[in-house]
């Protein structure tokens, strides 16, 4: 366990913190009283049928999507649902390797998939909320890794699924780019084999990180149109410092670390045997796929792979030079083209 | 200096080591009696203009270009053409840090811009060889690099001009790609700022300047596809392994350092004073831009706005998942196209 002032209630919050019990883990192992962080917005109504589940992402928080994705009168209204935003296990908030204490602390904290975060969460939705049916489950990155996750674990209970930037199964790929951000900080000789002492020792690990972020994370069209300069920056080593490395650089990497890995092994696919198919094949959720445009390591084509195997399905993908970051919402035709799918699919009858 | 058998006549000869004299650098300081690692294909006809000149790319030799571009039957055919193929200064065959005693070798090396490696070629040609016209110039990456820089700086020698999968003025992005290669070679310990003993010794930092290449160089949909495996590997770790990490491994790391800064300050607009578009412009070659469809740095937007920018030029990309490293040629569908359109380009008649 190890201070970190950065996921306070006064960066991220405000968020209640529910523990759901001990958590088995996939990969063996136990999380003793995990604890989801979770913010909610909007009431329950009576029939309970206006629930939607947010997920969170790599390096997110609930506080993002509250900022970028929810509003009145966007299509994630707060006042026609009740909306239950539930940061991932390892993110920070939730129970993690920097607030763990003894033996399962830091780098001793076992390795986390993503099909837990989801039982995690489906626990606190029956159990703590009494929800047993999902209007819609949306999320980004890594959130649209529990996306699919939701609705092939528990596809009677998830009416609609929006995958945003985010594969079922993570690719070859996208395999390899995770290694690259791990390497970037395991290699840092401060961090110490992730005992280091506070975060900021391994701040070389975490700058390194930062600028893979940059080369993948948006896209030679967002540099090239001077996207970076339109935000506000003066050149592109101002960007790269003011914006990424800034970001990442209070976060905890340990936490990282166990998303990462978690990212890299998200697959629906071994609810299945190991086949995607049969597996996405099992989804009764109305799905809109929205991969972004110029994403370099969810892009179109493998979203589009994955979109074809599950029934009834649309593939909506947004355009933005902003690529994987889009997700970010700085671009300012992003969210109108995400409330536009939203509300389409929202509005798609399920009964 | 320092031994390395890799930059061996075994491995990338027969070449000829052909002195330039003293090169003054544009970045300051001399390299004294530069050498150029040098071979030739095909005879110079009697009216000495059937010349082609190819330079190299990063980390790669006259070699590859002998065994991937050219050969009887093909466009840049030997029975033809008088083939020079010129290697880069810090390539590890021609003067580079490896191989420079004393207070310029190894971390000392000066600073080494494209255009010096230009008109170091020129005093080849002209001086050694008695060539005053070149039919053509062709190369890839880097060697689009050159390339560009001949067209624009001795616009009345070259006749024409084929660069492929590479830019005239670095772009951002590119630029912070090859800063994450510097830095995954740079942060090694061993690496000792450059006074490394054997490039051995930096084994840990090639390896991981080998694993980012796998992420940029190739694409999501070589991956997808399973290319990888397509060319005899097992599986993704084994291609890591066996073809990436296996083909930096042997490179000596300063050398390689030499020619990333390089990569990144490639600009022909300095010719114009900062105005790529007048530089372009004083193009008189005739130009083929033949960026490749799944280049994840060098890619179609980027290649398509400076091909807008040179008179008379066209616009020929190559379509090929193996995006950047198509340039290797593993893509049965490569050769053929890149001999389309350079059989097209040299019957253009550009008297």
């Amino acid at each position: 366990m190890i201070e970190n002032n950065y996921y306070s209630q006064d960066i991220h919050g405000p968020y209640e913190r529910i523990g759901i019990g001990d958590l088995e883990l996939e990969e063996g192992g136990t999380i003793p009283d995990c604890t989801l962080a979770v913010a909610t917005h909007g009431t329950l109504n009576a029939a309970r049928d206006n629930a939607i589940l947010i997920p969170t992402w790599y390096s997110g928080s609930s506080r993002i999507m509250e900022q970028v994705y929810i509003g009145p009168g966007r299509a994630l209204d707060p006042e026609r649902y009740f909306i239950v935003l539930a940061n991932q296990i390892g993110g920070g908030l939730s129970t993690s390797p920097h607030n763990t204490d003894g033996a399962l602390g830091m780098a001793g904290f076992p390795k986390v998939r993503i099909g837990d975060d989801v039982r995690a969460q489906h626990r606190l939705l029956t159990a703590h909320f009494g929800i047993d049916t999902l209007a819609l489950v949306v999320g980004g990155s890594m959130g649209a890794q529990q996306t699919y996750e939701w609705a092939v674990r528990y596809p009677d209970m998830v009416k609609r699924a929006a995958p945003i930037a985010g594969t079922a199964r993570n690719t070859e790929h996208d395999f390899l780019f995770a290694d690259t951000l791990i390497e970037a900080i395991t290699t840092d000789p401060d961090f110490r084999s992730g005992r280091y002492l506070q975060s900021s020792d391994v701040s070389d690990g975490l700058r390194r990180h930062a600028r893979l972020w940059t080369v993948m994370g948006w896209s030679p069209d967002f540099f090239r149109t001077g996207r970076h300069l339109a935000m506000g920056f003066e050149s592109v080593q101002d960007f790269v410092e003011r914006f990424m490395v800034a970001y990442f650089a209070p976060m905890d990497p340990n936490d990282l670390l166990c998303m990462a890995w978690k990212w890299q092994h998200a697959d629906v696919g071994r609810h299945a045997g190991g086949d995607l198919k049969a597996a996405l094949g099992r989804i009764r959720a109305k799905t809109f796929v929205m991969p972004i445009s110029h994403d370099m390591f969810f892009p179109l084509a493998d979203c589009r792979a994955e979109q074809a195997m599950i029934p009834g399905s649309e593939f909506r993908p947004i355009d933005s030079v902003d690529g994987h970051f889009g997700l970010f919402g700085y671009d300012p035709d992003y969210a109108a083209q995400i409330d536009a799918h939203l509300s389409e699919l929202l509005a798609f009858d399920v009964t």
